[in-house]
């Protein structure tokens, strides 16, 4: 290519980013969409509004869709639409058109185009699912004045980057009924993921009902389980929003719960199997050399697979250690016998074999990155968990793509660990690795996945949201939307309309702050819970066994989310207060410090009751540091016995607090540095 | 009998009921026990707790409650209890024994006593499902201190005044999901309510699944009905709970829905029927005259009726004006020739037909009082709801009695007339009637109904909770049970409760003002809305043509209740106040009025929004009113002026705003009034 006329491309190009950017400060559509012009134009929402389905709408999700929509948007303006329903007349004012009717395979086509004009919205698809697509951009344009309510005029062309978007959500370790499933399909559907991923079965449950072998139910589900009603219900509420159902049965690990039920087909004889009452890795295994075992598998899975109608078809694979298959004698000569060196070897075995039943039953199979050995075949696909934290280099998902298999990443995505949004948004899946076109198209995408060993019906929803808002644009937009302060300003808005959705990530916080002061004021445990995470990456329940599963989960701990609010404000201000103390940043600090000061007063009236004796110390220290903090820099003056005071509270808060951390305490300690350097009297 | 006995009867008796009440003042029970003392034993709550259940618990409720038990009360009090199942081990520190279980039918025994020791809690109860009140009586014991949890040592005897004590939820006029009715439940249970009346069908929605006449589903009901897996799922839910369910299908009037599906049934011919949007009484009625109709009623009901075990099937018949009898020609010409005089006369025969279908289904009719006709059969339960409102001198309950009718009160129990919990506290289903044993006996109890035109699944808790605790206990307790302030205090505590069970009504306040701010600060809305109630006795929604079914009930409106907070407490404080100027009352309601005076600036900083326009004026002149009211309070000096400044804004506040009415505008009057009298200037 001639050089000037790639410089012009460039150039051009750039231009159209910084505009992208410019617009991306204007509307708050998350995620961010491909392309997106504005048209000078301004759509009233008003009573007269209508909608028209010109597509054939043969399966009825855009009937429902924009059903939904309609009602949504007279909720969220409180304007009293005459037209509840869509109709097929042509002379409507949003006018939806598409082609086809998805199947919601893979391959789903999901781009769409929508233009809103003065008087008219015309949303375009390939697919029904893309119109579904087109509604929810369109609902995040929704604006308001003082007078009315309107869609700005924009012409967005979208098209997402990765075909498979996913949430998991484990419904193991802490079983989720089916409301909480459909309000976070809601959700989902909302940022545009299309793959539900149900983790149904784990050591502490086998949560699906089952006609062949009802011991699973009867023996291993403490009686929270799905019936096939339920599950053919969440499955149709699931293609009705345009996403996929990838049903998981984790074998032949993670099988406390499935040997609880039918011990005879475990790994170690005269073993007394249970449902698992706490987390981790366990011992208990499926026998991979008894064809009982298999047999078993067959008749369950024959059973359950046409529940779920997608092509793919989760076997875990898992966390196996093998520690039961070590210690069998008839397992070590079979291994010996078949020439499988390791229990991975084995595991692939078994794997391969499950592999055979699958394909009778039309299934994909798909597996954690364990099952990725050299014989695994690779029609496979590699569901890549494992990553710096296991011990890896990285991921798995490129050497996945690079020896052939479809894959899908998860490594980044484990919003359990309670990390900040910065921290899941700012992991590309590709990143910097050079793939050829073919290993390029079997990166499939990515799922975020929501362990539940932590979480209740009560919490999942804070835990899931609003990160996953933000991870959902990391897979749909293009690669260049990475500005962190932009994404969290448009998170704001978005995470409002998903509590609209019945998210209830905001108002659960203080149904468990009330619960914890008994009806008594719940102010100074806001602002306390505004500086307090959860201890993050697992060192909440250490070993796995500081919470039982029925332990519980009503603590100060569940009412706090990672970015706690005022943390990530008073951090920003005091490293802008570091650089320039003559900034803004100098209230705002001495603001925050006078609140903390004040708190404690408040939490005194309210702490005669032992859930909060915990909190005390914190509190307390809190405070202290507070007051000595703000006089030293209101007066530029601060004593040695002061400093060794402030020394003191800052290291006691460092300690985690009723399984908390205060993050604030970095900045507290920076200050305090800066009032040693600056104010110290000698 | 001898006089004297009598007087120390008496006197014991008196003595008796004042310890009763100096008890109530002391612990939160709701509803009141019928006897409870105190033993000087304190049980402590902490993690070797354990539950042991020695009664035959064939059924598995007492299982599922205990275990569910087992969690609240962790979760209440965040005590990890080691042992998260009961037992059957006689050494549990909890032992509940129960004689038999429970066939839910009418006549079930749901005593039980309580007798909690200092290492040792005792239920005993004749049922299963006397044993779970006596769990939610336990549970409402659980008190704190400093160190620990515990329950106080009391002895409770109890045993319900009234066998049939009800919620009704109408799921016609706003579908309410699965999830809805589930934890409306849980909250019944609490307040040990014993009867969930279905109301399913309505002029806005059929809204059970036919197999036989399947266009019900598919024509009228917009897709919101209730697969039969899903009825026998919330029929076995609630039994679990020992709660019984009756279905109502309302016939043959209110029938819109249900003729848009099969008009052919109507009683009018060329007539277009189609699900109604608006609320009202309608005219769509079933045709009585033709033998279709009962061949159509008799497959749907032997399809239906085995969903619902219940021995009761409500069959409605309210509200039917017959207009299109009246109309037909052929209608007119049958009630001729068989001799009907009236329309009411031929809707019996109607019933009587009814009765028969009901019969061969071993169901029991039951309907609205409009079918209490003199020719009606004795066999039928009259549910009287009724009264002065509709124009009668009162409830048709005591006529349905002694008329020779078994019957349920609900008139006085309507809570969505959105009066206060002191006025429907304050209804006794018998009142001063002098009855006879029989005629007594034949009053089953009552049943307080949330009909739903004005609520979705976003508002209906807040509609139906608190207030339908304090009316259970008046199905519940004993008659003497009536001191309001003490209600009121418990209740405080209960709502709190309900909101731990997953009832909404808290927490969705602030959902529904997060929504009309767009996320800004909400304090000011919950100020006003805290004196706000929403318009009374069907006055929002006049004529029932303001709202549609599909309108937003996202408004302030729907962020009030009845019973509105502030406005309880200044009012009390007016009055005191007027009586002594010298209380506290002073300070109080000064402090308000320096609150709402205030308020206006931060409402300001909110309202550039154009679903916060009609609270401008409220807001506004609240602040002009209290500003001005504070001054000449303070100053003890009123201007001519101000005084004619304060009476015009008096006479805007008296003027609904956004569908609410600011209800403490009569105390502000009252307070000019003071000022007029004492400090105007002359």
């Amino acid at each position: 290519m001639n050089r000037i006329i790639l410089i012009i491309i460039i150039g051009l190009f750039s231009q159209f980013a910084a505009s992208q950017h410019a617009l991306s400060e204007k509307y708050n559509l998350m995620p961010w969409p491909q392309e997106i012009q504005e048209n000078n134009s301004k759509f009233s929402i008003n009573e007269a509004l209508t909608v028209a389905i010109l597509g054939n709408d043969s399966k009825g999700r855009v009937q429902k869709a924009t059903t939904k929509f309609l009602r949504r948007l007279a909720d969220r303006t409180g304007v009293f639409i005459n037209t509840g329903f869509p109709t097929k007349n042509n002379t409507a004012s949003i006018k939806i058109d598409f082609q086809t009717v998805s199947d919601l395979t893979i391959n789903q086509d999901e781009s769409y185009n929508l233009d809103i004009k003065n008087k008219e919205v015309l949303i375009q698809a390939k697919t029904d699912v893309g119109a579904l697509r087109a509604l929810e951009t369109l609902l995040q344009l929704t604006t308001y004045s003082n007078t009315e309510n309107y869609f700005p005029g924009v012409t967005i062309q979208d098209t997402p980057r990765f075909v498979w978007r996913g949430l998991l959500i484990d419904v193991a370790r802490h079983f989720q009924p089916v409301s909480v499933i459909k309000r976070n399909l809601d959700a989902m559907a909302a940022v545009k993921l299309n793959v539900f991923h149900w983790h149904l079965t784990d050591d502490q449950g086998f949560r699906v009902e089952s006609n062949t072998y009802p011991k699973l139910q009867e023996l291993a589900s403490d009686g929270l389980y799905y019936t096939h009603a339920q599950i053919k219900d969440v499955v149709q509420y699931a293609s009705d929003l345009g996403i996929r159902v990838i049903p998981e049965f984790d074998v032949p690990g993670h099988a406390s719960a499935f040997l609880s039920a039918y011990p005879e087909l475990g790994s170690k004889d005269n073993y007394t199997y249970s449902i698992e009452r706490y987390a981790g890795v366990f011992d208990p295994t499926l026998n991979p050399i008894k064809e009982e075992t298999y047999v078993f598998l067959e008749k369950l899975f024959t059973e359950i697979a046409p529940l779920f109608p997608d092509e793919y078809f989760h076997i875990g694979g898992d966390e196996n250690e093998g520690k039961h298959w070590t210690e069998s004698k008839e397992i070590t000569a079979f291994k010996k016998k078949n020439n499988l060196k390791t229990n991975h070897d084995l595991q692939t075995f078994f794997n391969i074999r499950l592999e055979k039943i699958l394909k009778k039953l039309d299934k994909k199979l798909m597996g954690w990155d364990e099952i990725m050995t050299p014989t695994m075949p690779k029609t496979a696909v590699i569901h890549s968990w494992r990553g710096t934290h296991e011990g890896l280099k990285s991921s798995t998902l490129i050497e996945a793509a690079k020896k052939g298999y479809s894959t899908v990443l998860s490594n980044g995505y484990y919003i359990d660990r309670m990390l900040s949004v910065k921290h899941h948004y700012t992991v590309d899946p590709i990143g910097d690795a050079v793939l050829t076109k073919a290993e390029r198209k079997r990166i499939l995408g990515a799922e975020t996945t929501m362990w539940s060993e932590l979480v209740t019906p009560l919490t999942i929803d804070s835990r899931i949201w609003p990160r996953t808002a933000a991870i959902a644009e990391r897979y749909w937009s293009a690669k260049e939307v990475t500005d962190v302060d932009n994404m969290q300003r448009r998170l704001q808005k978005v995470s409002l309309q998903l509590e609209e959705l019945g998210i209830t990530h905001i108002r659960n916080k203080d149904v468990i702050l009330r619960n914890m002061t008994k009806g008594k004021d719940i102010t100074s445990l806001i602002t306390l819970s505004n500086i307090c995470e959860p201890l993050k990456v697992y060192s909440r329940n250490k070993g796995g066994t500081e919470y039982k599963s029925f332990s519980p989960f009503t603590l100060f701990a569940d009412a706090c989310v990672a970015d706690a609010k005022d943390a990530v404000a008073f951090n920003k201000n005091v490293t802008q207060y570091l650089k320039d103390k003559n900034s803004d940043a100098s209230f705002i600090i001495n603001e925050y410090l006078a609140k903390w000061t004040e708190n404690h007063k408040a939490f005194q009236k309210i702490s005669n009751n032992s859930i909060l004796q915990p909190l005390k110390p914190l509190s307390q220290n809190l405070a202290a540091l507070s007051k000595s903090l703000q006089t030293s820099l209101q007066n530029k003056k601060m004593t040695k016995e002061e400093f060794s005071q402030c020394e003191n509270y800052i290291k006691q808060l460092k300690e985690p607090f009723a399984d908390t951390e205060v993050v604030i305490v970095a900045a507290l300690q920076k200050l305090l540095l800066y009032c040693e350097a600056k104010y110290l009297v000698k």
